[in-house]
């Protein structure tokens, strides 16, 4: 079911630092940060050869990240995302092995535009993992 | 610097579980178990189009990801690793830049029997990251 790794994304307490950070000191191509009101982040990315890696950073009074940020001042990996090419047929499949999809279990459209699936981290290993439909 | 996400390696409390999760649950490509008594790990693949999963779990008595595990019982991301041409390279522009690389902070020979570093979490937002030679 899952194909490629789309992302790592990293949650950070300065955005601008970390940017440079990634660009300066590991030499990574950095891009531009893109506010996404919508859900509640700046987000940078980091463009690898093979994948991306997603710097987010709190937007607006009810981010999703603030907690997280709260708890890991520090920052750290805040999810990774598969991508999937059935969202619908994942979250059929997910619900038939008992696995917890979060919010109300239907896919919403996610940062990048297309439909998302967030599992439970408690059901993952501790890994909050996105499915992307690509 | 940096090239590929090399990949992103989870610590979990039931490899057994775990591996099975990403077979069946995931419909992920997922290798035997395989034991690495030099670093203190069993480790499962999963092969991703793109990258590799890596799925810990302690194996002995000075396991490096014990403690990891007794913070995060349920498992969780324990870090990520890049790929770099030259570790030496790296080794000397991290040092120039101020940023900390873990133990004597010469590169080891890794789990994958290549030259790796491994860098601060506390200088890179949280995240502990691998530096491996390819």
């Amino acid at each position: 079911m899952i194909g490629r790794l789309n992302h790592v994304a990293i949650a950070v307490p300065d955005l601008q630092a970390a940017a440079a950070q990634y660009a300066d000191v590991l030499g990574a191509r950095v891009g531009a940060p893109q506010d996404e009101p919508e859900h509640g982040v700046t987000v940078v990315f980091i463009e690898l050869p093979n994948t991306k890696i997603e710097l987010l950073y709190p937007l607006g009074e009810n981010s999703p990240i603030r907690g997280f940020l709260d708890r890991n001042p520090s920052g750290g990996i805040h999810h990774i995302c598969y991508e999937v090419d059935d969202i619908n047929a994942a979250r059929d499949r997910l619900g038939a092995q008992g696995a917890r999809v979060l919010g109300d279990g239907e896919p919403r459209i996610g940062a990048h535009g297309k439909p998302v699936l967030f599992l439970h981290p408690k059901d993952f290993n501790g890994t909050l993992i996105e499915l992307e439909q690509v």
